[in-house]
């Protein structure tokens, strides 16, 4: 069981986090290899990662590594991990069960470490009553309420049309869901007290055609 | 016809590019509205911005606006537009029919504005020969070098599993392919000539879980 870290939260930025999650991965796969301990150059050389950077992030979660020994590598995971909240399972419930939400509830990285896929729902009759290739069931929207309580659900995603997006949004917050992944390319009104990220595909094709442009690679 | 932007290519990093995609978005609406000239101050306002940021990104392609009036709005979006290649349209071979396959060739954002998904291939042969929902055709992967050429694709997605994501990310390096976006959840040895970009979509979820876990918004 992991201390609790002291975080400094302001110095906490987004970017921050996602390199969270990639010193997590890394650490995961040294600790499968055996490894005890690492220094921040060595994390840095083996990964493509930037040394500074990387004590300054661990300096945010209260984690200075030892002179000469460096960081101790199971313990290091454990204390990200719990800063990242993934030292539990959550619960997550997918809003659309077309293509895009039947494919996201059956990614591997929805479905472990600290995530699993519980619950759809469409507002399709067709659809409701049945489930994913893997079993998870499809709901109708109206149960919204009893599915979040009953499988104490903590995460939405929200897979709909574009033109319900909203709506959804509204009714999971209204739900209680405090944290929420839009892939609908609209731009959502957003509540204070959920937080809320939306995944702009379209961006990654963007930056694609930039480099095909000005052929960077 | 928007004029060759003169580009400083070391000062655009990714995020300025990424950048560059939300400031195309937002000339496009104030375009749509009428607006003839907009200023970087009133830009950040509008949009939630940084003014200094944008006068820093828009002179890293050559624009600086005209004191006391600001940019053109048209020419600018134009200029961004060329700067991001989406100028034309690009078309778009998604390797993999599965559910994530299918509702990424119908996703909005692929097939607008410089992108169209064209071809779609997979290995299941009760799959080849049929069509998405809108109609984009499904070939055989042995098809590959062909539907390159025959439709001049330029961008791939992969969206098969992720023991296969390395054999097609080589087929379609070797078919001629320079951009190509990732959505299976594994580190691709990828090639030199070739941008690719991974779509980390649990990495999304691990950033809410952390805000969950640490209670920010």
């Amino acid at each position: 069981m992991a201390r609790r870290p002291r975080i400094d939260r302001d110095a906490v930025s987004e970017l921050t986090t996602a390199r969270l999650s990639v010193y997590v991965r890394c650490l995961a796969q040294l600790e499968a290899e055996g490894q005890k301990t690492v220094s921040s150059h060595e994390l840095a050389l083996r990964f493509h990662l930037n040394s500074a950077q990387i004590r300054k992030d661990l300096a945010c979660f209260g984690e200075f590594g030892t002179r000469g020994v460096g960081y101790d590598v199971s313990r290091l995971r454990e204390q990200l991990t719990y800063a990242l909240g993934t030292d539990r399972t959550r619960n997550i419930l997918i809003a659309g069960a077309g293509n895009l939400g039947l494919a996201l509830a059956e990614h591997n990285g929805f479905n472990r470490d600290g995530f699993r896929v519980v619950a759809l729902t469409d507002s399709d009759p067709a659809k409701v009553g049945g489930t994913t290739r893997s079993g998870i069931p499809i709901h109708r929207p109206e149960s919204l309420r009893e599915l979040v309580v009953d499988h104490t659900i903590e995460l939405a995603i929200i897979a709909v049309d574009p033109a319900n997006a909203q709506h959804v949004y509204d009714a999971l917050a209204d739900a209680g869901i405090r944290a929420i992944l839009n892939f609908a390319p609209v731009q959502l009104e957003t509540r204070s007290g959920v937080a809320t990220r939306n995944v702009d595909l379209r961006m990654k094709l963007e930056w694609l055609s930039y480099h095909l442009r000005n052929g960077l690679e």
